[in-house]
């Protein structure tokens, strides 16, 4: 999407490839919303640094970062023997997936190259299949994000306001995004449209990140603490809610995504407000039978216990917030039951969530 | 109630009264939870500017301070003219009133004061008569808060788990609080149970206030992020809500709180789980004929857009969070219903909200 840098306006995807260098592009996601800036990974084991110290994050995003980081790490081989090769792109391979062991996009997506450049019969033409295999992905990524953002944005009527949760942004993605896909849509239609963020604690990424987007995309939005939204649906200045999903369950419509996302949703279906989930296909889990049996990660309390943000005197600071002597319960996820959820918007249209398993077939399973 | 400052475990009240010195004592609550300290306000000016400048919150204790105040200002006055007297308690009536001019607690608790002080016949009979009037005015808050623990106890059995949300505890009051009262008399009761304080954002009252009152009283506790609640209360994880109240409509039943409020009780509805709210007699309204007439008050943007605690250095700083080209709407309170309220817990016992208007005489009216 566009991104205004001292008064310079450039269109930049979240992750890219550059060829020259054989580097991978990104950008540092940990200064935003402070700063903006495009780091080039060294080499594929800076690349595997960026994905575990989260310079990049969301599913698509790191994805193609790890697509992109197999491709260069099979490039910066030297020598013709093909099983060398081979060896050396199990060694890329092992070390993208642990940079985050539990995340199944980068596996998918270095599996997609791993298969594509399988087919090469030279080391060289193997590494030139991998950067294309590697682009392929990024580029449905892209197509998927913007399939969102068709379907989704016949829901966004001029005058409306928006409730979105988190960051399914595009900078979880290559591009466009999820949630904000069908927003940017509407917006370039020439709808008008106001957007309520909410912040997201405890880690604020709708605060930081969905804001940041949807100001360099000059999207009219305020933040509002968590605590807000029911008050703005009790007085009706909300009419449309639009979450991402880290997880959708195929065989049940369930979703899991960042914590808060079930609280909103039990807030839109009281005060008869549609409430949609935005996603690409390769979050639906078509496996696991039960929401509860979906672990929720627990994280670091000190995520509750305080804030990082930036100082009078412009420095990124961590301040603890709460009492010393305090403790805090930290569980990073939530599940949303289908009854709650009015649609899921995918690539393929909006299904009810209690579709998508009857439709397994069109949706790729 | 007790605190514990360098190993020593004395009772404080939030708000007293040292005579000698005719000075109000307060907790200087924006030094919590990082640090306990105890002015004395030199005089009735000072005390103004201790309510106007935040030292002390909370309907409860507000009032007192007031009450405090205007006794303190007329003991200062020197001479035996009752006309002069009366002028210059005017003045500090005034002056007191303005420090925090849309609350209504502080204007009942000096009317009390001047009431009971007017029978006096000498300057010095009702410089006297003001200072009793004031002392029995707090004796008053800590009775019907020791009142509202007693009813409230009874729904707190071993083993649950209580929810609250922002801080209506004893720093709110003169001392014992509201909606902690039940669990600070169900705990001397030998009762054990685990309390989840919501942070509360954007102001953090929960994280702070709460959490340290309850560290202090040995309460077992957890700071949850706002987003939390609704997956604690899915898992079955939340057994009661107690919170307080700003306002409580006698003839409907609303309750107007702190922002967020309404969330949770919409929750707690779906969960079937017990939602009460503690309240004193004080803080009901029994004119307003609907809970849309009560003015939701806009809060600065700051406060959400950042957070204030403490850095790596010990030093009280606020960072800024959010995204810098962002704005933020900042409703303070909301409005909860009276369907989605089990009970309201008074010192004369738990009603229906749709019973206060019915028993308007036996609650005071």
């Amino acid at each position: 999407m566009n991104v205004t840098v001292r008064g310079r306006t450039r269109h930049f995807r979240t992750v890219a490839f550059n060829a020259e260098r054989n580097s991978v592009e990104l950008i540092e996601q940990r200064l935003l919303p402070h700063e903006f800036r495009i780091i080039l990974t060294a080499d594929y084991r800076a690349t595997a640094r960026a994905i575990r110290d989260m310079v990049v994050r969301g599913a698509g995003a790191i994805g193609a970062t790890a697509a992109y980081g197999l491709a260069q790490g099979a490039r910066s081989f030297r020598g013709t023997d093909l099983k060398k090769f081979a060896r050396h792109v199990e060694t890329v391979y092992q070390t993208l997936k642990e940079a985050r062991p539990t995340a199944v996009d980068p596996v998918n997506a270095m599996n997609d190259v791993r298969r594509m450049m399988a087919v090469g019969e030279s080391v060289a033409e193997q590494q030139a299949l991998a950067l294309a295999a590697a682009e392929e992905f990024a580029h449905h990524d892209v197509q998927h994000c913007e399939a969102i953002g068709r379907h989704g944005a016949k829901l966004i009527r001029s005058g409306m306001n928006v409730l979105t949760h988190c960051n399914a942004g595009w900078l979880a993605f290559v591009d466009i995004g999820s949630a904000t896909a069908p927003m940017y849509t509407a917006q370039a239609a020439g709808k008008k449209f106001h957007v309520f963020c909410d912040e997201t604690r405890p880690r604020s990424q709708g605060a930081t990140l969905t804001a940041w987007e949807l100001a360099q995309q000059k999207v009219s939005h305020q933040i509002i603490a968590d605590n807000a939204a029911g008050h703005l649906m009790q007085r009706g200045r909300i009419d449309l809610v639009i979450v991402g999903s880290d997880r959708t369950l195929g065989r049940t419509g369930e979703v899991a995504n960042k914590i808060g996302t079930f609280t909103k949703a039990v807030l839109a279906k009281r005060h008869g407000i549609p409430f949609y989930v935005a996603i690409p296909l390769s979050t639906i889990d078509w496996n696991l039978k039960s929401g509860f049996d979906i672990p929720i990660e627990e994280r670091n309390e000190s995520e509750v216990l305080g804030a990082w943000g930036v100082n009078g005197r412009g420095r990124r600071e961590y301040v603890r917030v709460a009492n010393p002597g305090s403790g805090a319960f930290n569980p990073g996820f939530d599940v949303t039951p289908p009854e709650l959820i009015t649609g899921i918007i995918t690539p393929a249209g909006i299904f009810k969530p209690g579709e998508l398993w009857r439709r397994r077939r069109k949706l790729g399973f």
